[in-house]
């Protein structure tokens, strides 16, 4: 087993990417069966988040929140034009720590795990790391 | 000792909701003396994050400029009528981990543990996980 | 090696201050190849987050967007006047989680790891916590 397992991720545009069944296949497979696991990804313009997994309307309308409130600004400097991503991914965060309970990720009914893209579309990579209470 | 540990909060509805005391007794009653935790919410309309414990206005002001800044908005089509809770619980975040040195959960002077609430009442709950470093 | 390590960070004002090189700097001098690193703040007004690191305008960009969208308000309650700190300190959050891979703390290519000062001057800590995974 690869002690860092990588999750690949080649978003479209602005969204929501549900990584919860890439993160239970990992945590199965691993055998670990009560410990933590570390998720991270490795850039500055998409974030990871837990949030609802049955009305889609849910996402759709996070996103579109996420964009009214935080917009590309006239007054930012930044040469590429995408500071308002910027922005996002450290307002949402770039790391998850989640508790493994009797060989299975702990999420409440409604929970899903996603990726949230504010910059796409970009080939993005997730990490994750097991930590075992043995 | 349970592998993991729930802390039950019941909320009447938006609010902070301080847990430290309960986070602190599962650390001391564990005896662990180094590692972390893991807090963990199986919600998607509630929060954790760690704020002033002295003056009671800091969490109102709190409140009121998240509820001000993201409230229920006219362009939302979530059924339910409560995205705008569900776009604060993924600002401020499902997780944290802290540290634990000498058998204590390690907070500054002024820190406190909260669960934000922002769509009760509701009956939450709080999963924490320790682990040793042994 | 001290079980518990703390940076110590002097801020002038609102601002981004790169920990990376000592986060970096604390891996390797403890030897451990594989696990995770936790970082916490010990305080309110002041928050932890990964972000760009090459071009300084990203950082400028990003505390002018979260001071105009979150500035000092009139219904602002709290007597020390400081409650924006307060917001946007629990907004960007108090703790990282972070993979150790092979010796290293793992980062993207444009990754780099601030404080984010909200409140300064003021004379920060951030403690670190490693976790081998052995």
């Amino acid at each position: 087993m690869a002690k860092v397992f990588s999750i690949r991720v080649n978003t479209d545009a602005e969204g929501m990417y549900d990584i919860t069944r890439e993160v239970k296949n990992y945590v199965r497979s691993s055998g670990v069966k009560d410990g933590i696991i570390v998720l991270q990804t490795l850039h500055t313009t998409c974030a990871l988040t837990i949030n609802e997994n049955a009305d889609p309307d849910v996402k759709s309308d996070i996103l579109k929140d996420l964009g009214r409130k935080f917009p590309k600004e006239p007054y930012f400097d930044h040469f590429e034009g995408n500071s308002d991503a910027h922005v996002k991914t450290s307002i949402i965060g770039p790391s998850l720590s989640l508790i493994i309970d009797d060989g299975k990720v702990l999420l409440g009914t409604w929970q899903s795990i996603y990726l949230m893209e504010f910059d796409g579309p970009r080939a993005r990579e997730v990490k994750m790391k097991i930590m075992e209470d043995k």
